[in-house]
């Protein structure tokens, strides 16, 4: 597929201003007025339309028609306690998007300190994501959340339907095992600590939701954000297989 | 476990001289004489030994007992054609010597480019193993080797006695399904190609191997170095499972 620009709000026989950052790649790729475009909302759609021209210091381009609807994807969401380094917090946006995860989340646990949250970088994060589907030709974007409290973060496990996977390295069983024993559930949350790992309290509070598993990784001490990657891979090859 | 330092040549009651990268290591985590330390020499084995001291300029260590010996995990070896990015190509090394890789390998493909390589480069990656290996406390360390051409790679492929896996977004089997029917073998070699993919030469010559399978990561185009991570997470887990 060819890669795509973003616009959030697309229906066919439509005329729309792009986002600058959207002008931007059009540019870079040396776009000129009347050729063919292709664009996607992040919503599963992907639209062909014509790049009209620079009017008034506007992108201009015309929505023609719908080429493509996907399917959305089994609900894998990844959730990550901050990491120090923002670069690898980027870095593992990028990968995450790229292997197929529909919700990606931040949060502070008490061994993994803050992070300076700003909406700078949830608009960040946001660019990244949309990059990375260009790149890998995924038409559904992920979201990426942050919860700073210990509480809110609970409050989105508890709403969450299907089976929440807490990353621990002492557990018994290895996820390869779990998910040929309790993988029919087509849904996962995957919980990752931070390098300290979860304090006791913490374990056991994620644990106490009824869908939730703890679940060895690896024999082997990972980074936090490998283990993270490192599971989704798994958890989406799984989904993929079974769909 | 704790972190180690890393020696090539360990015996029980010997004294050694520490290199120098690891001496470093000894004054960040400010460790005194006599106090106690852990060595490896990344060929599965885990030392006792106490530091003397700085004598002469050199840094001297007593190797007391071995603590632990670990079986060597199952063969996996990624190859995976150069990236343009030195960076993402460290950042491979990392990530695949914590999910537990045994052997890095890099090659130029056609549509890869080379890369400028230089002694200067293998000993980078060789102190980027031996830090993840620290990190995810593994005691053998994968080897990471770079073949300029084409013909050398094969020669490498052909004298693997275990299923190469040739990673390829228009095959039909994807790796979930393949593992579950394919899977007995317990060394497995992945190769993944440059984003520009393989050539159909290329892809011939690779598949020409009776051992060889064209196999499917995801529905989906991943970056090289994502795919070769991906791969790598899912035949780890695979492996370990089996184990």
């Amino acid at each position: 597929m060819s890669r795509f620009l973003f616009h959030p709000v697309l229906r066919e026989r439509t005329r729309i201003v792009l986002p600058l950052e959207e002008a931007h790649h059009l540019r870079v790729e040396r776009i000129k007025p009347s050729q063919s475009i292709f664009l996607s909302d992040g919503k599963g759609h992907l639209f062909q339309g014509v790049y009209l021209g620079k009017i008034e210091g506007k992108f201009w381009v015309e929505v023609l028609t719908l080429v493509k609807e996907e399917e959305r994807l089994q609900d894998l969401r990844i959730w990550q306690s901050v990491l120090h380094s923002p670069t690898r917090m980027d870095w593992l946006v990028e990968k995450l998007t790229e292997i197929g995860a529909s919700e990606i989340g931040f949060f502070s646990a008490q061994r993994s300190g803050d992070i300076n949250f700003s909406v700078h970088k949830q608009v960040r994060w946001e660019k990244i994501v949309v990059n990375a589907c260009k790149q890998s030709g995924r038409l559904f974007f992920p979201t990426v959340r942050y919860r700073e409290s210990w509480k809110d973060l609970l409050e989105t496990l508890r709403a969450f339907s299907g089976r929440i996977i807490v990353a621990d390295l002492s557990a018994e069983e290895d996820l390869w095992y779990f998910l040929n024993t309790h993988g029919e559930s087509c849904s996962f949350l995957l919980v990752v600590g931070p390098e300290g790992d979860f304090t006791e309290k913490e374990k056991e509070e994620l644990l106490s939701f009824p869908r939730a598993y703890s679940v060895r990784l690896t024999s082997h001490i990972l980074r936090s954000e490998t283990a993270s990657l490192f599971g989704a891979s798994i958890l989406r090859s799984f989904l993929d297989g079974r769909s």
